[in-house]
């Protein structure tokens, strides 16, 4: 029996995770997380201005140990027998590089500073630079490079970051040649090609995150950069114009790398892309299908033919992008800024005096507060499960870090109303719930209004695998059945398709999803009585949304 | 040296306190309070469908116990040398009696039926009939009835809950003979003449609660009752016509209580009054001078003279009575449903895991979470204190147990907005105290529109006394300097004074005021730029209560 395996590496906000792939089934041999480490400690961050940076030494050792980590106690066999390999991060995660591709904090001189570093997804220190492109796009007279973007570029995105560190940072501005994805420099690494002007650009980051688009030749005009700021001026001459997708190679395992994970030279790397795109792709997504991604936030993906997209403008949503997700169809990405967090914003706040005050009271063990803390999502979850719709008298907005989709505004907060004195902790809880499901449905409607449809609705990650009464709230208020993917990783899984049809063991994303797909393991049906309750209840959502916009805006 | 003593008996939520004051300096000679039975059981209760009822033989026995626990530990000249007894209790808190006076829970057929005890003011049991009240009013062709208490019934007020009762419960509905108030029966026991017929009715709660007014000659309409329900047929003629201010003696002590209670027969017992209306008088009230009781709840009173009021009806409060509060001056009342209560709702919240968890856990002590949670109150102020306004980024509704004034509306609800991922326990407590104090500003602000003056705030109540963080936060949101009574029994002090007005000790309530006041302990004078930045923070509270408002109602 002569074997093909495929690594599948998905680089996610803590760790990265490394798992072996059977290709011709799908099975997962073996699976190894790292965690990054200066990231853990908290290092080159700082919460209270939402800054987020993570250094490319905690992804190369990161990714060392994950591979090795997976290959270990296998026999030296079963190293030999991998074929490629798939890479996903989170994005947008851009970082500033030398002439040579080298992120700037692998210098001497810049170790230890954040601006020479990757500036994480979810760091938001760009918002005025994501204004003044707003503005611009939409008042400078030319073409508007937002508009396959949603038509709402976001401080999360490529553009706004590198612009507000140029700005920030004159040491990194002179000594950056070059900006990098983390999708795009991790198979550079493998390849041992990592020149700037050469290395196959991440299509998937490219047209969701940087405003690159074949209607307009790639990247936006060096004209809008430079009136958004002439510290951009001669950016884009030392980015790209191609890009690529996933099902291609970005190269081949250099030598050097092969020695360091033990694996054979030469093998097949594939370009990246972002997470919750190959997630989709390891989740089972086909045409019709949104895929939803659950987890402290969630990610939506569907994929459109070109003929039912055409020359539509889908407004709102986080961009259009041809073979983003699958080649040759259109990927279409939405999502919410918090689903997960807004829970977990809500057990802190109760954990407050367990934090607070706990600690001050003599005789008790500091383990007491732990214990509890860890009982209270659950214990929420049980008693808000015995609430009866409408029985909370709450309304929520589930906004707590700002609205994603549909469109994009970071301002924006959250809100309950309907508090009585009468209004306990799961009531808030569940009206929680239902605020973050109404988001998801607000994604649905945006997508249908638009003309995309959709006939079910598959998730991943991991509310759908560990939280019956979200999801079974979430397929009530979509008013659509759930189906929830069996693998836990599909990410990684997904990573691991594009990892084979790059090696050319499959032609196509499709024929690698129907061997080594996982399908599913649960179905969440919608209850036709709740449904119709709450589709009353999401009239009055939208409604509070609508009323409160400007004013959450001016607080 | 022969002193003189009167008794102010202070009947409140939980307990009747008697103080026993000397007439001459206002000096607090002893204190005692009992707390009643039956109710500190939860007896005759249902706070899940706000029904709250107390027993008669409650407040008898703690009248009893109360006086007798006052007297204890002085010489018999003591009780010898006490001339007079002013009483207050809470309204609107009526009660079914048969012809002789007495409640019919007194009867042994009634013994424990709630609906033949005392309906307690914050008894809610009453909203419907109080909306068909309103409408009525509005509607009938003739007189408002409801115009000279704001405009707007009260379900906690005096005709929606005799109404609710008689349409609950036949068998109370045909024992009923007539039907009293807390503070108009106290006296009439006292003086052993409780004849419903001629026992003397307090103006106070005629004027504030029960409709009744000078202009019609009385009560309202008997058409009017009978177009409201015909069950009322005939309950007026058993009511009365005529009302008394507290100046004016109920009856004297009779032989029976004299010595039941260890007093002299004979001494003057004056006519009753609310707690809030008495507490005014206690507490130092002057014309232009906005007298906040603040507690669980707030009430608000003013006194103008007849000419600054004249014919001028004043909307969205509870009432313009002459002589409600100091005869021959109109007194005003208003008033937040939830003060201290939201609050403590949040105290309540962040408890959840210690009540709902911790049990849960083994080994530890319950008292722990009893240790926790007497600290949180004081644990979030010291940590809202540090921060600066605005900087919550939150906004709040006061209204998490209906709004009392301006325009009373039971069905209206809190809110908080502006919510975040970083929105932690102490800024939402801080906004949560901005939101009680902008609501009382709204109240001032409506009394200034109405023509009504405010030249001084004068704050009486345990959070007056306690808790100088939110006492600041509404002096810089009121914008005016708030004294604070140093009696912390105002109540039960002007109780004494009316007591003394009614033995003729003083022929003014006003010379008893200055005779027997306390004086204030603190003045929290408005930082001015705090004052300014609250300025512009009650405008978006307004807006935000005014975008809300139907919102909240149709929850």
């Amino acid at each position: 029996m002569n074997k093909k395996y495929v690594i599948g590496l998905d680089f996610g906000t803590d760790s990265v995770r490394a798992i072996l792939v059977n290709v011709e089934t799908g099975e997962e041999e073996a699976s190894s997380v790292a965690y990054y480490k200066r990231w853990s400690e908290g290092k080159y961050c700082d919460p209270g201005r939402n800054q987020f940076r993570q250094h490319p030494l905690d992804y190369l050792e990161g990714m060392e140990e994950a591979i090795k980590g997976a290959l270990k106690g296998h026999s030296e066999d079963i190293a030999e027998q991998v074929v490629g390999i798939g890479v996903d991060t989170t994005g947008s995660t851009p970082c500033a590089v030398d002439r040579e591709g080298i992120p700037l904090a692998l210098l001497d001189e810049f170790k230890d500073n954040p601006n020479a570093m990757f500036i994480l997804w979810k760091d938001h220190t760009a918002v005025k630079e994501a204004e003044e492109i707003n503005k611009l796009a939409k008042s400078w007279g030319g073409e508007d490079f937002t508009k396959y973007e949603g038509g709402v570029y976001s401080s999360e995105w490529f553009w706004a970051k590198i612009l507000h560190v140029l700005r920030e940072d004159e040491k990194v501005r002179e000594a950056a040649f070059s900006w990098v994805e983390h999708c795009d420099w991790i198979p550079a690494v493998l390849s041992g090609e990592t020149d700037p002007l050469t290395i196959r650009r991440s299509r998937c980051a490219a047209g969701h995150k940087a405003m690159w688009h074949e209607k307009w030749g790639g990247l936006p005009d060096e004209e809008f950069l430079v009136k958004l700021d002439p510290l951009l001026k001669g950016v884009k001459k030392n980015l790209y114009t191609e890009t690529y997708t996933s099902d291609e190679k970005a190269g081949e395992l250099s030598e050097e790398w092969a020695e360091r994970l033990g694996l054979k030279p030469g093998i097949a790397i594939a370009v990246g892309a972002f997470d919750a795109h190959m997630g989709a792709v390891g989740g089972g997504i086909v045409e019709k299908a949104l895929v939803k991604i659950m987890g402290t936030s969630t990610c939506d993906i569907i994929v459109a033919p070109d003929e039912v997209i055409g020359d539509k403008l889908i407004g709102g949503i986080c961009g259009q992008v041809d073979g983003s997700v699958i080649p040759g169809t259109i990927g279409l990405e939405a999502g919410q800024s918090a689903y997960g967090d807004v829970y977990a914003w809500f057990k802190d706040l109760l954990s407050w005096p367990l934090d607070s005050i706990l600690p001050e009271i003599e005789g008790i063990d500091p383990s007491v507060a732990k214990k509890i803390k860890d009982k209270i999502l659950i214990k929420l979850t049980e008693e808000a499960s015995k609430l009866k719709i409408e029985e909370t008298g709450l309304l929520a907005l589930d906004w707590l870090n700002g609205r994603r989709t549909p469109y994009a505004d970071q301002t924006l907060k959250g809100a309950i109303i309907g508090l009585t004195l009468g209004s306990t902790a799961p009531k808030i809880f569940r009206a929680l719930v239902e605020a973050t499901a109404f988001g998801a449905k607000a994604i649905n409607e945006q997508f249908i209004k638009e003309g995309v449809e959709i006939d079910q609705v598959i998730a991943l990650g991991g509310i759908s695998q560990k939280n019956d009464f979200v999801m079974q709230i979430t397929a009530d208020i979509l008013n659509k059945p759930i189906k929830v993917a069996t693998s836990e990783q599909t990410c990684a899984l997904g990573a691991a398709m594009f990892g084979a049809v790059a090696a050319g063991i499959y032609d196509t994303v499709k024929k690698a999803q129907e061997k080594m797909g996982s399908g599913f393991n649960k179905t969440y049906y919608p209850d036709k009585e709740n449904a119709e309750k709450y589709q009353k209840l999401y009239e009055k959502y939208l409604l509070l949304g609508e009323t409160l916009e400007d004013q959450l805006r001016n607080l």
